[in-house]
């Protein structure tokens, strides 16, 4: 089996995100390439192939150095900021959705705007989210994988 | 972290099956569901988003008990038997891909015929094929989901 890393304030984050995307029947990957030089915390796929992309952001500081999150737009149908309780939520952008979380579990405040992708990128991204998910779910399955292919 | 359980036969001829598909660049996952009361050992996801299917038999009577691999063809591009080496693979039909494996590796013998999937079809495969995926993987990576979710 492959170890079990400890998880970074942001990763916590993510996990309660995940967690409660279940509740809404979506699954989702955690540190998804959706094109070069991209990477977000959790891309979710939801019953009808929904698309969302979630930042996590363990503190203002770690909010504010990111001068990325304005490219994922276009790799979703909805973006959503996931934060902990004490977090300065006048910070966000109010064009935005807004979850807060915990490393257990997590409440969706705001939707935000959903602004839906086009049929030949959702395809793509599906594609990719399915290829990413089922090489790693092979890792965990087969260890003996990661020496022949890297993790 | 989820006990790794004893493998039968027919599963560790789909590890190496799995292990060899990546050397083509396809992932994997198996025991999935393309549709209600079909359950296939392994389906597989290309680089183009091609859909194969490998049934697993690791005996002939195994094989001779199969009465439903004829209805898994209408779900994939390529359908393929993966056998050990000492299987009777005269018992298997011609028109059919043919992979002989072991738990460790396998090599293609037998690509068969293509029969593209129409693409609806493959849309809805590829969405079904990523959303099992990222759940067995969020199983592995946060075993507490399991008790919220089931496996």
């Amino acid at each position: 089996m492959m170890d079990m890393p400890e998880l970074q304030p942001g990763q916590l984050l993510a996990r309660g995100v995940c967690r409660h995307l279940r509740h809404h029947d979506f699954v989702a990957v955690e540190e998804f390439v959706p094109d070069r030089g991209l990477r977000v915390d959790v891309m979710a796929l939801g019953p009808k192939g929904e698309i969302w992309v979630v930042e996590c952001k363990s503190s203002r500081a770690d909010f504010q150095s990111d001068s990325k999150w304005q490219g994922y737009l276009e790799w979703c149908d909805r973006y959503f900021w996931a934060v902990d309780a004490d977090f300065p939520t006048e910070l966000l952008p109010q064009e935005t959705g807004l979850i807060i979380a915990d490393a257990y579990d997590a409440e969706i405040l705001r939707l935000g705007p959903e602004s839906k992708l086009a049929a030949a990128r959702r395809k793509l991204l599906t594609q990719k989210f399915a290829r990413h998910a089922a090489r790693r779910l092979q890792a965990y399955r087969d260890p003996g994988v990661s020496a022949l292919f890297g993790p």
